[in-house]
């Protein structure tokens, strides 16, 4: 049986409890963070937890833990359920108490945490990935990584029906983002996404991807482009976790970039899987 | 100990788990009605349940049993709670699945209900409330009663850190609603309130005082106002299931209408009155 992270404690998943009045369950008020695990090493860690500290910030909600604490159980767990090749998710809330809007005075937040495998598939990268387009309905603070993921439900679901694997996302004529990822196109040679502002969420893969740009000299920026340009892109990529770099070759019924991944895509992805061998070589030694 | 409704069953509150894979809990992805109970009675129970059908429709998500039962069970939690007057509130989210965002394949969706006391209090109406402003951030499909209520919670907190009872959202100049009401102005006797469109949700206590302005001749418009119209109405009031009929006396730091409830008003709290004495009636018979 899965054991899960339950505040401080390591439990069988069936025994973790949520309150029926934890606020993560009546306003989805809290923050949520999920990291790649490979050979048992979490990618990317320190800027994940970053960005939960900035959430919690944002949302003026108390880790129920240090951030230090919070990483080693998140490491036992991982160790724990012998993960390999794997995500592992967690979540912190506001905690439990009597419903109303604003916070309460005395409340606890609560963490969750718990890990799934996922095999890398290299395989299947070639063929890339279908997308279809949606209207970004979601709220105007797409940078704090909350629980409130109804818009990004929705457009996901919309995306599954259509038969893609993502949906890229538009907020009137410009793209924003993918509903579980970031946006990234190509146009003579230049790396284009839209800038780490309140309509988008600053995702970590995103980051690291712009620093392997700026390492191998792929001249990029971050502005804000449309619709017309994403279809009319040389390239078009999305990042995120469990994406990695994902070469989007069709959007909706139109191919892009003669069904190929491009140059600088490739470039990316190889300078990507490099970090994750990196990496795997680390927890051997 | 306070009895919950939970599924099919009634029992101990301590005794209710929600799984930590719920989607409730990691997505926010669920609906809810809450409704005033007045003697034993339930205040406009069939227009609240319309509404959770029609939310649960907007969302594709199945309810767990027929309205008809789901009713059923209500009556039956706030007889066993022999609750009195007071709220009874229950949400209904997609139910628990492996995590991911598109709609999960095979999952049975999970209700959860409680009661709380809340006794009417009359004497503080005549002091109204104080309203702060705040931008509204929320997502396109506040017409749907979903549990993604950050962008409400976060309104609703910096109301209560100023003071005020409310916090009236505008998005841009345009008044939309309260953060957890509906908002109204009077201006030259006639009654103004946003359409229901996708910018708010349509709030079942509105109707109902859009029905009584009917009843009592009061000339009434549903369109979009701006912040200057709000701060400068003849009488502001909001409209919610535990707000009822609420004058708002003051916004931000200005007074609004001399401070006192507008005629218009006290007309509909009158009428407002009037039909939470006859539903006591009804139930005393």
């Amino acid at each position: 049986m899965a054991t899960i992270l339950y505040q401080d404690q390591f439990i069988d998943r069936e025994q973790a409890k949520v309150d029926i009045e934890d606020r993560g369950y009546q306003f989805g008020d809290g923050i949520y963070e999920a990291m790649m695990v490979y050979s048992g090493q979490i990618f990317l860690l320190e800027p994940h937890m970053k960005r939960l500290e900035r959430s919690a910030r944002e949302l003026s909600l108390t880790l129920p833990y240090s951030v230090a604490h919070i990483t080693e159980n998140i490491k036992k767990l991982i160790e724990i359920n012998q993960l390999k090749d794997g995500v592992v998710y967690f979540q912190i809330t506001r905690g439990a108490a009597p419903r109303q809007h604003f916070f309460p005075d005395h409340v606890s937040s609560v963490i969750t945490g718990s890990v799934s495998n996922h095999t890398r598939d290299l395989s299947k990268r070639p063929k890339g990935i279908k997308a279809s387009l949606a209207e970004d309905i979601r709220w105007l603070r797409c940078d704090i990584k909350t629980l409130n993921l109804l818009g990004n439900v929705l457009a996901k679901q919309k995306a599954h029906v259509e038969g893609s694997g993502e949906a890229i996302l538009h907020r009137g004529n410009t793209v924003t983002e993918g509903s579980s990822s970031n946006a990234f196109i190509v146009k003579n040679g230049q790396l284009i996404t839209h800038p780490a502002d309140h309509f988008i969420l600053n995702g970590i893969t995103r980051l690291f991807v712009l620093d392997l740009a700026k390492q191998l000299g792929i001249p990029f920026v971050e502005r804000e482009f449309t619709v017309d340009e994403l279809v009319n892109a040389d390239e078009v990529f999305i990042t995120g976790t469990s994406n990695e770099v994902n070469p989007v070759l069709q959007i909706e019924q139109q191919v892009v970039a003669d069904g190929e991944q491009g140059p600088v895509t490739k470039k990316l992805i190889k300078a990507f899987d490099a970090e994750v061998e990196r990496i795997r070589t680390v927890s051997l030694s």
